[in-house]
């Protein structure tokens, strides 16, 4: 097994990087991890050279650079120079905590399109009240979706969630305005219709208020409204903890039962943290690339390296190829 | 000032409903209140009958009937001869906590709109962390929005807000996938593009990660990207009390802490609370219509009245209509 690693991705790069391939390295078999970024900087994290390259770059794609434009522009940045890895069948898959747009240009023009899907899905799995966790998809990727991409998302979503995450069978909703058949735009009345005769276990609309209690194993929506609902969800949590903080300074009382329950509810935070399930899979391209959260530390950092493992090992992209060459989606 | 209101609708009709309305009578001067629904139930709440009328009526919309056969078929509902009542001229604005589709339609046929505004809109005010709160429209009564139809939610929106509100110059932010401009997907593209032009204090794109911290004091989307948003919020804070809940019975030492705070927490719950702003306006119609949340209490029903009277007083339909006749939509 060989990853590609963008080590100069995400807020806490290098370092986060390097330290969770380090741990990966050691606690994964037969891993050959390949990084891509600054010699010199990786070197200095690096406390292990057993299965590990580096390839040295100078270049860079910022956070503020344009995606597409960057991604033609700087061929040798470190995060073009690990798709390229991918392409070359150099490496089974790829990480980056880095640009998400830029990844996902990377993802379509270097790595490629799985034929027979048409537009790629960005999806994260995130936390539900009873640990579980829900894929969500697409949170991004494709911000104007037609009805057979979300079929499409949903066969994807539904292979990934099986193979990866050992859930027979999974659950399937279609992120609706109301539970009730017939209900939705445009978009999502077409969309149920044709999930009904896709070969996975479709249960129906769900609504956003459901999701978080596990409503169904895999949600899917269009690039848009998952955007909107991932955002959602992370502006509200961040919004209570820190009214809930506030609370809790509100006088020496509650200042005092803050103290007693402060490591409680630094599990309820972790329950939240949704980085323990590994990074967003950009689906359907030619090869696992996974795009780690900016902020990923080398816990999440090596929890991403593990799904990358995990969908190389259970052949999630040859999976869904074979599948969606059986399939007769519509066009609209 | 004359209100129409519907005693039969929401979980807690009529007695909340009725409850409400003698808070409002007894603390709003000149206020004349017509409940509509069934005479005897309502009466058993009924503690001053000054200033109120009762239509009694025994049809009664349920929140599982469909909405526009149900405001078709049932002439004699509560809901829609409230609706009658504003129609005819009988009250100035409307309040139901009943079937949210009903009151949609009935709104829509037989209320009816202001001449150039395409679509109703959906309002609720939510709560920010500084206690503001800020406008989200539309939340769900026009799921296929075209670009002209948000520059009008824009207007009525930010038109609401100044004069109910008392928000001078509100911002008004166009919910998107991200901040730059040119963001998003063709709707948003478009629409960002007449909001410009429009005569508001247009600030750009809002992500749905900073709409609680007050990014904009008028959130304007689509209904099924709105109604996304809040329904995610409303599962997100639901998710979080219950696991705040289960973190605080842990252990005895937890229990004791809980018990410390258990007023604070309630304080944070209330500020949590949109009832507190409020019902959600139908804002388009040529008269106030509010959507009184269905499980509106004696409170709840009492800020839906006084939010009625304030759009009454200060002419907030006729600002739109008169507004909306000097701009020239684009038609797409």
């Amino acid at each position: 097994m060989r990853l590609a690693i963008d080590a100069m991705g995400g807020d806490h790069a290098p370092k986060e990087i390097v330290l969770g391939a380090m741990d990966a390295i050691s606690q994964i078999e037969n891993l050959h991890i390949t990084l891509i970024g600054d010699e010199n900087k990786i070197k200095e994290y690096l406390t292990n050279e057993k299965n590990i390259d580096i390839i040295h770059t100078d270049v860079v794609i910022t956070s503020d650079d344009e995606p597409v434009r960057a991604v033609r522009r700087k061929k040798n940045a470190s995060l073009v120079l690990m798709a390229q890895e991918v392409k070359d069948k150099k490496a089974d898959a790829c990480i980056s905590a880095g640009n998400t747009g830029a990844l996902m240009s990377a993802g379509l023009f270097v790595v490629g399109r799985i034929p027979g899907i048409d537009r790629p899905a960005l999806s994260p799995t995130l936390p539900t009240i009873d640990g579980n966790g829900f894929l969500l998809l697409d949170v991004g990727a494709n911000v104007d979706a037609k009805p057979n991409h979300l079929v499409q998302y949903a066969v994807m979503g539904s292979i990934y969630v099986e193979k990866v995450r050992s859930i027979k069978n999974p659950t399937v909703g279609l992120l609706n305005v109301g539970t009730e058949d017939g209900k939705g735009n445009d978009l999502t009345r077409k969309a149920f219709l044709q999930m009904k005769e896709a070969p996975i276990n479709f249960i129906g609309n769900v609504e956003a208020r459901d999701i978080l209690s596990g409503a169904a194993d895999v949600v899917v929506t269009d690039g848009f409204s998952g955007n909107v609902a991932l955002k959602t969800i992370e502006g509200t949590a961040m919004t209570m903890f820190s009214m809930l903080k506030e609370t809790f300074m509100a006088s020496m009382k509650t200042k005092l039962a803050a103290g007693m329950i402060k490591n409680d509810l630094k599990g309820l935070k972790r329950k939240l943290d949704y980085s323990e399930y590994g990074g967003a899979g950009l689906f359907g391209l030619s090869a696992p690339v996974i795009k780690a959260h900016g902020s990923s530390n080398r816990r999440a950092i090596f929890s991403a390296i593990k799904q990358a493992c995990h969908m190389v090992e259970h052949n999630v992209t040859d999976t869904i190829k074979t599948t969606v060459e059986s399939i007769e989606f519509e066009k609209e």
